[in-house]
């Protein structure tokens, strides 16, 4: 999809690689066999990671790719999701941990785009405070190829930062959306040449690490409970639940992860 | 528990008896041998009385056991609750939708009530608009008796009509409470002699059925919305809903339903 | 209905006598021949008394009928609500502005009731923070006698101070509830001997006066709040509109006000 | 405004066209001697046609004008809109029918707009889930030139989608939005040339029906919860609607119906 | 007040005693020459026994006073509330801690009640899930002799306990509430005779020892959610914080703490 | 940084100028010497202007700069805010009171902007209904170059314009957007030549003038319900209260507002 940034891969054994310099806590996903498939083991990584940082009092973190790859993250590792008759984005599912572990971090955090997001993976920078990204950058939301329902506060988070009929579209289609057209739509805050990503990036962080960390971490608290604490009608809550649960009771669902795992496409009917 | 009103146990097949005179619908649960126990059957009669009554415009609803039930409702089919992995509350589970049929019905509904009242029942009674009993009435919230994790609406029906600590009782003793206690806490809008329960209630929905039908519909509807459509924050329902599946996925829940079938003491461990 | 407490009649022209004494305000509705009916010129008297006590200071106010009326008051003026097809119960409507007026009083609004309380009296008195009554008081709500679609707001009122399944009873029979009832469900906060009634209320309002009237302020105004401004979806507050205005465009309303206004028996068809 | 993309105009005196080849439904607005009018009669075909496509399980729709159309619609039959004294935009008018209709239908609705959308029309298809358009397109909210007061939820059909400033423009000035303008502020998902509109959409339209409908159709479901039941405080609400009313009994109300229907511009005067 | 239970008073140095039987944790108040005040030490060792006890998996709590006590607790030790010019209840204050460690506590507590109640006691003991008293009892809500606004989330715990009218003359006239009226009005759940109370309130946790403990504690967990979590707008938030503010700046707040300390009347000017 | 428009520079004693033309009210910031920096004083004005502006049914306002200014407001007057401990955004600060007048104001206001808006200044044209401005125009969100904690309402502001993203990207940066971007996103409405500004300015808003006033009235008042009174949890808003007063009681609070007066750069410590 696109030229590799550097020849190395990374030979570390760990899933996810993290630093600190001046401040700055950097995360970098790095298990190039599994295309930075979200799994379990990488996301607590994350996690623990964002919690060393917490107290290290780290002012900005970076999430990003290891350098040379071409996917960002492949998403939600599907063999860890429930063949079926389960909620497949439970509250303490490993993403929905990470997704909160990002959202509550007492800092801001800056998603780093090289190459291709999808499904879980655009939700984890969706969640991130700014996403910063070269042209070879694309995002694709996945739950229609998968027959997955996804849960509403995984809706609300793309509903607060993009047009509802893009939000719509990214959805029903579950087509990449790429460099120009994200950056047009407002999903990346700036969009840079692949060789200066990564010096835009630590400037654009350095600049934050002299700004009034106090003042940054109760806006970012307030913006959070803001857009993910927005309030729903209990009885219509409880409808919502129901209507998912059909959906991941149903053929279609067995069906979708089926077919992603023989690689094939999937035949949906519906049922 | 009680002396049978008369002697007389019904016969007929049904296992819900429904009747309309003076614009008042009365909707007899009768299933001695079952205890008025609320299966799917029984509810699905309930549902359907109602749906009939609606295009008759009937006045005023009465809800009321057969004559001489000492338990007026045995409440949830325990045999019918999943035994283990599902939610056994759900949106469209029959009981719900029970409950939702009356609520939603468009005209006064009272449940007339002799008797013991258990865990599903009580909903379905405070579900009703008023409750007029005699003094042999008592009624209880069993989940606590099952490990049962309730639903949200569900225990909003008896925030509205209870002050909390009552409710809280209810729910964490599992004990019922009778006649003049139920009278005393407002469960009860009228107590009265045995022998007059019947011609009580009558009057009672005599009256209502001269007054104005429309002003009184559009007010139960605005106080149904005042009170099943609270809002909550989205993060924390999903939370709560995780909460509850743990609770259905656990143990305990196994043990007490199966040691509801097997009339023994439950024996719980918290896992 | 109940004894006069005196012999004489008032005989001022004012519908509503103003004073104050030891810093509480004294609001006396005092139309005997109208039974005090809310009618637009009595209310807006009653609001202007509020905004003079208001510029004065006053720590507590008292709201009461004149002494010897056997009816506190008659409710809604009939003869001022719309005849048909206009919301009877608008938000600049009279009473609701006078509703409004006792509730974001800076300070303790209490009312004194001796006799009978109508509709939507007993909308004022339920706004009043606190109410105080002899043995002759009874209270009905009585929208469902008119064939009225009453207010969400409104409504709400009920709510907060008594369980749901009375606030249907009051609603749905149009029945007064008197003393002892009143008392046992908590809509009086006091009730004493008639005799006695004038004395007590001025030695509670007398001990509101010595305490932070600051403290008292805000925490009323907390109050409100919390009551008044339950958030309800919008779409079913539009679709709760739509129902009221079909039952004020409805024959039964005009029904209802027409016999009323005539003394007779409404007959209501439900269209 | 555009050159006519086929000569032929329709001859059918159906008011709307219905349609379905691939799992799309095609949904033809009809009427060019009254440039497709949101008239009741046409509405309730839409609506009909929508039912349809339920039961048949079409997986996507797709909302379209006649070919050759210069005005996609022409908005609201504003010889339909009360006079005087009733609110235009009552939860049961026909333009608020439909719109529900096409918000909770269980697939994606694409509306394809070639030409002018005007008023009423644009809130149609704002609330498709998507829109395709070719250049000719433009975009006018009208209430302004009328003196009508929208109703709170078509409001809310538009902050969904757009920056506020944007929808305050749109508002207050009544002015068209063009192509491309409608392209950069996210109103339009796609602006394709007219020779390739057709075709885009349905191949847009084809990929859908490839991906997983209970997927889609339960998070369709979710948006539109999370968009159409805002909470709003309840008092809040009222005190807008008595504003609203206060509009359509206004002089400037009528003022700019007869305007309207008498093709000149109307004078208003804010009373 | 009333003759002591024991003669023995407590001799230990601890503020507050921790014990666990039968899977039941008592938390003692226990400092008797400050009348079991709430100062912070008292709280977080109070707040210590509640974690203790959850890392034990005690199944019930009783909260109680040292044996003998006259004064259940004198509520919030006045010495450590700010002079003027800051939040006396902001969110970190001790007794807020602790509010939340009893309301979030994942298995039922039951306050045991003999003696007076004051102040930020009362707050404590509605927050806990149960009251337990005997005749002795008394209950006061205390800001208005200091002058002190109260938070929102305070009169939330009242509010979803009591009528609106009972809170507010609670809160007016800072007047106590005896036994008998507490439990007419459902603030206890059952009054019994002192000499019985201890064995009482054993045996009533006892029996809910035996329930199961994880649908207990999800349905608490809900039921807190659906009190603590109430919505409100925004910017009325931020008006009643100021208006707060405005409270806890006059001189009547520094007057009523000051006449506190001084054991004398307070005066208060609105001011 | 841009051109001056004029070379005169205003002389006049008053802050704020303000005149009315064709129903076309302007209010001219007018303080050379301070940058138009937003003190008590001239914010005072700028209320009292809108005041004066309501009674003469202005049917547009346009709020602008002097001509010839390059800063067209430098926001907040820092002198003026709390040096520490005291919420430095509270409810009846200038700004807010100033913004609550311009939110509310019953017709449009339009910012016409030339040149750089700085902090509050960008809050105020953000809560203009639309922004008009030159190539020249900049907005920048100064709270972490200060140490301020930014009030709730306030942030909510900036989230119903714009995606969230970008919004934390001006809180987190505080950096300037300029002209290209500031429409790019939407901050800004239209985006013309210096030179055309006025005049393209004064066209604008006469063709609003010609529009139906109480229809826009109405409309715009929706508005700012929906985005104002967004509800929030109770026990979240206190939650967020305290964390901004830990803001505003810390160390970099009172470090920020110092090196802003002493035009040094400011160091944080995150104390
Ligand atoms: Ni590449
Ligand atoms: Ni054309
Ligand atoms: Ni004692």
């Amino acid at each position: 999809m696109s030229a590799p940034i550097t020849a190395a891969a990374p030979s570390s054994d760990a899933l996810v690689l993290a630093s600190i310099a001046n401040s700055i806590g950097t995360i970098t996903l790095n298990n190039s066999t599994r295309r930075n498939a979200l799994s379990e083991v990488l996301l607590d990584q994350v996690i623990a990671a964002l919690d060393d940082f917490k107290t290290k009092e780290v002012r900005v973190v970076i999430l990003r790719a290891f350098e040379g790859a071409t996917v960002w993250s492949a998403g939600h590792d599907i063999k860890e999701l429930p063949q079926a008759n389960q909620d497949p984005l439970g509250y303490s599912d490993p993403l929905e941990r990470a997704l909160r572990a990002v959202r509550a971090f007492p800092a801001p955090v800056i998603a780093m785009v090289h190459g291709s997001v999808w499904g879980g993976a655009f939700d984890l920078v969706a969640s991130c405070d700014m996403i910063i990204a070269d042209e070879t950058c694309s995002f694709a939301i996945t739950p229609a190829n998968l027959g997955l329902p996804y849960n509403t506060t995984g809706l609300m988070h793309f509903l607060g930062r993009l047009p509802i009929n893009l939000v719509k579209e990214l959805f029903f289609t579950a087509a990449p959306i790429k460099g120009n057209d994200a950056y047009k739509w407002g999903i990346v805050n700036h969009l840079v040449p692949s060789a200066e990503l990564e010096a835009f990036t630590t400037d654009f962080a350095t600049k934050i690490t002299k700004k009034a960390p106090l003042a940054i971490s109760v806006a970012k608290e307030q913006l959070r409970i803001l857009t993910d604490y927005q309030p729903i009608a209990a009885q219509i809550f409880e409808q919502l639940q129901e209507m998912r649960r059909t959906v991941y009771d149903s053929k279609d669902y067995t069906e979708g992860i089926q077919a992603f795992l023989q690689k094939r496409p999937a035949v949906f009917t519906g049922k």
